[in-house]
């Protein structure tokens, strides 16, 4: 392996690394549907959004025309902490599966948060504290996404007010230390501190919480609050901007050692790595400049792609925020207790929505245990312990790797791997124990919550 | 920050990553004092080795002379997965501190096993597999060694059987499962698979173990079975010869940069980072070349390098290896329980205490709350939540940081980072709470301790 062209890894150099994200919504033909005020059905202005978000972050949210948006220099500079991540060559991988396959993966994990998480946190904390704010608030699940707000509100000084699903708060203590440690303030919820929280416990004494009900909490508490605003680290267009950086670099990466991928692979879950990831990859592709296979991995148990409708419904089951065209499983949509990683969002960016109803991408759902299955494979053979969410993309990236093989093809296969898997050992173990079980919801409970939609759009 | 010419983080080529190991030994005008038998007194022959290490690295373990240990390509290869790591400018700290030192760390964390200690377990288990041995034994005590130990069995298809200290058996479910995961065995010691353990278990009903006597296991499981070694994280010449490479790509990377060091920090426990670390720059010491600050840094809960002594003691509480002369607080002490992070070993490399007392490098000792104040103000401030061995580093990097501010120089402060704080999050918890509390032995806690070391030598 020693004489190889191609370098394990690649980093591009500080000069290197883009100075502007990309906007994909201006080389979309038909631009994403817009989110739409639930009370009055009509289009969501930058005033009604500037209540909730910071007013740089709404502006970026409904710019659908500008190609290319300047990255602040504070941003590239808390860039610099862990950008450039690497592009790294799966030699170790190729060799196991005995693949003719070039399988590349651009690895986002290396930074404390543990994820692609940090690229939008970091610009959002940024704009908060440009607008002059006190702090901002947000909620939480797993925890990968209030980890990394932490560390970008501790870099910009700014207060950090984090909503923690209960469950989680309990069951992930290490994850709320982390927080803890940047600064952060983590309140499980619901909680006693918003009028929100208070009903949910009243109603349903003992709850452990949900993501829903924090994202209302998070909000409640922003709006209540002189000089707060609300933070969101998935879905919204901003975010699929400030992810962008990934597909850049990825982009300027393989364009360095001459490499163009045939096929490219990611994870989805509210679209926030996928978008990031193909970003430049589908613009090339929208001007009919070059053809990409793209494939969006999801969980057999939250098949929002491959199973859901593209419609408007609410992003969050609390009903707080507003209406997007997406597509969704019914804001009501809880996957099973027992599924392990993240992507447990029913709905999907409204960005990939169009794209994917579109014909642009294609989509695959994966079964959880051939999801670890793959982890395991891969931890093995490449070193790093990759994060479940990662893995669908893994699985899927040894799957087309074993067709190359039957097919004889040398096919360039690159994917997306957003984030080591370090908090997530209660998974592996149950992997690793044999109990870990698959979930595939029916038929008829999907049509059961497409029922509680929105007759909207 | 975007106009400087030095740049955020260094990586070396792939071409540029070192090839050999220099082994410090070959440039010692007095060498280190060899490894005695217990039962004759007499140096541990290599035969005698032979029975418990690798035939390649008991050959490493006591070669004095050669400079320079071609590192075998499949070991190279493995390095490529998480080498070379980076050396890190750490210019926002520098910004924190408001000093004109400009600080630099080489950081070591960035793969799964979380530390420096992968270096050495590559070497180790490569050597093992070339030998046609079946598997490796081994102990851990925090698990960062027993990780790093089976992601490298797992890349030489090589059993890897773990004896981890019992109470962190329990209390650090995680790291036994990223264990796991990478395919070893992990036994809680003591256990009932050794007749050291079975020993245990009956003398001491309910005992949770020591990392002496999980030693005495593995050394016992290895003997006792076909086609197995035991394996040793820190401490052995042999593992100062591995992690040399972190000190050969600092010194290249620093050469590049054009910036010579004036101080140089390294946390010591064993002595396995410290001793690689600083390897060709005490080389250049050594031979007149060039003179450095170098500055050991260890616990004050364990302070062998500034309160323990230069003689001859066990390397195990439980008597079963060759005798070392060392700086030892003696081979019975245990720093206290409340200790958080690593480092708590009673000795020191053979080779560094020989450079210590040749008054070749400085010591000093810290308390862990001051360690963890470093800790936090550099996870806020650099991003990376550094482990607490790693913190002793930076407490004194900027400690000396702030004397050059009171001093006005401009100095080059070069610090080790060995690894990552994700699986330490119990002690953060305790900092964050205000619950820590330091420890210093007493003189005559020393002193009992000391009068139980072995005469000889």
């Amino acid at each position: 392996m020693n004489a190889n062209e191609i370098p394990y890894k690649t980093y591009l150099s500080e000069n290197e690394v883009p100075t502007a994200w990309y906007n994909l919504r201006a080389d979309m033909p038909v631009k994403p549907a817009p989110l739409l005020n639930p009370g009055t059905g009509k289009p969501v202005t930058a005033e009604e959004l500037g209540h909730v978000f910071c007013d740089a972050l709404v502006a970026q949210e409904l710019d659908n025309d500008t190609r290319f948006i300047p990255i602040p220099a504070e941003v590239c500079d808390f860039y610099r902490m862990f950008r450039p991540s690497p592009l790294i060559r799966a030699y170790f991988l190729e060799r196991a599966l005995g693949t003719p396959a070039h399988i590349y993966y651009k690895f986002e994990g290396n930074n404390t948060s543990g994820s692609h998480k940090l690229n939008s946190a970091a610009a959002q904390a940024y704009y908060a504290k440009e607008q002059g704010l006190k702090g901002v608030t947000t909620e939480t699940g797993a925890g990968q996404w209030g980890t990394a707000l932490s560390m970008a509100c501790a870099f910009f000084h700014l207060d950090c007010k984090v909503f923690m699903v209960k469950c989680s708060y309990e069951q992930k203590p290490f994850r709320r230390e982390v927080m803890r440690t940047y600064g952060a303030d983590v309140t499980p919820s619901p909680s006693m501190t918003t009028e929100v929280g208070r009903k949910m416990n009243a109603d349903h004494p003992g709850t452990t919480g949900s993501l829903g009900c924090a994202i209302s909490e998070a909000v409640e508490a922003a709006v209540t609050r002189e000089g707060y605003r609300y933070v969101l680290g998935s879905v919204l267009n901003q975010v699929l901007l400030h992810q962008s950086i990934i597909g850049l670099e990825k982009h300027a990466a393989l364009a360095k050692l001459g490499v163009k991928p045939d096929v490219i692979i990611g994870c989805a879950g509210g679209g926030s790595n996928l978008g990031g990831l193909i970003a430049p990859f589908m613009g090339e592709k929208l001007r009919g400049e070059n053809d990409y296979r793209i494939i969006a991995v999801e969980p057999a148990s939250c098949p929002s792609f491959t199973r859901g409708r593209y419609a408007y419904d609410f992003c969050d089951t609390g009903r707080v925020c507003p209406l997007a065209k997406m597509y969704t499983l019914g804001h009501d949509f809880i996957p099973s207790a027992n599924h392990a990683g993240g992507l447990r969002y029913h709905g999907m960016s409204p960005v990939l929505s169009e794209l994917y109803d579109e014909g642009m991408m294609e989509a695959r759902s994966v079964e959880q245990t051939s999801v670890f299955a793959a982890a395991q494979q891969f931890a093995r053979t490449e070193g790093i312990l990759p994060a479940p969410e990662s893995s669908h993309a893994i699985r899927v990236a040894i799957d087309e790797a074993l067709r190359c093989k039957e097919e004889g093809k040398a096919e360039n296969i690159v994917f997306g791997l957003t984030g080591t898997g370090y908090f997530d050992l209660v998974a592996y173990k149950n992997f690793n124990d044999g109990s870990m079980m698959d979930y595939i919801p029916t038929d008829a409970e999907l049509e059961a919550n497409f029922a509680k939609m929105p007759k909207v759009g």
